[in-house]
């Protein structure tokens, strides 16, 4: 796939797409399969809206390569003791911000919805993500991942990636 | 309408508006129009997730013709008693999972939100739709819907459709 | 832009840009720009829904001009006293329910998630947009835009635009 032969609309479709893959295989709980969305030497991190605002670095979560996203899925799998609970994302107002041949730039609003064992479902975190999304042959794949986080109380530890 | 004639993008975004429409009825309380959504043996079932995951078959609610359909309207709006309540939907993450000539598999995350007579807006369910979707001279049409719904504490009778 | 020349898809993409950037201005709090996205003499209201459904007038928020949703930004940054907050938006099953060469009528569900300073987010109000759009020199803009909330308790001054 070359990115300078889609329209806008093609183009804005197939991000969906990539999100919404994105979003199923955390929801799905398939986590292994997270990895595989971004290229090797991605960058994905974890910002609070405050932090990124004033240009500030500290990241609640980051990763610089596909491998350290791998390490954070078996960490949960193996490592990490949490109580079970369910996640359902909703992303919305996805608008490609920039273009060019090789990279498109997105972002959208995402709300990540929790529910616990009790069986109730309450919001874990509403914020923005902020993408770079490259063409592989395998089809598009995240370059680099900001996902800017307005929730700053979160009442669990943050195992599951937004 | 031929399926196989509409272009991935068509075919998205028909089965986006088949949804928008279904989620209108709903959320504008025209609920008399809702089985006309279906075809005639379409089967519609709301499920726990906890159950779908792991294959057992109860569901919360079970209709497998349009006339059970139209009786569950008919029960709402002239035998359960229920606080005066407004529904809101919001569906994300749409996916085309499979597509022949016959027919169309579709998925997307939805979030139900619930206002009651004290004014307030809370979740009232999340979860999964899980379609299969047929071209009739109508247009588009479920065949089949499952709601997979994570929120299994629910503090109120289910009378609308999710 | 002639809005007869688009196809179905490609309005509906177009209004779903036009939506996005709306909400965006608002979320990343430059609300600045929010006025100019409206014609000059277009109409802003922000109705509760049992108003909207019994045909009643009385509107949260009333503006005619593009004039008055300056002023309200102006008295916004200048005179009203609130607490920090963030607002996220969430959009959803837009729906074109009428389109001519003048004009556009678009329809779609809002969610508006706020984090206060304590970091908890929390649903702050959902309801429905009914938007009557134009084709300008710079591109789509609203003439008329009802926002009709279900929500009709909230515990604070409605400051931000919906």
């Amino acid at each position: 796939m070359r990115l300078n032969e889609l329209s806008d609309e093609s183009l804005h479709f197939r991000v969906q797409q990539l999100l919404a893959e994105y979003v199923e295989v955390i929801d799905d709980d398939r986590l292994e399969q997270w990895p595989e969305l971004f290229v090797d030497d991605a960058r994905y991190e974890v910002v609070p809206r405050e932090n990124s605002d004033r240009g500030l670095p500290l990241a609640a979560m980051f990763c610089d390569s596909k491998g350290m996203l791998i390490d954070r899925v078996v960490s949960l799998r193996q490592a990490n003791i949490y109580a079970l609970h369910y996640h359902r994302h909703v992303l919305s107002n996805l608008r490609i911000t920039q273009r060019s041949d090789a990279e498109v730039q997105a972002q959208c609003n995402f709300v990540v919805f929790q529910t616990r064992v009790q069986g109730e479902t309450a919001i874990y975190s509403a914020g923005k993500y902020q993408d770079r999304i490259v063409a592989t042959d395998g089809g598009l794949r995240f370059k680099e991942k900001r996902v800017i986080f307005d929730t700053y109380r979160i009442d669990s530890l943050m195992v599951r990636p937004l």
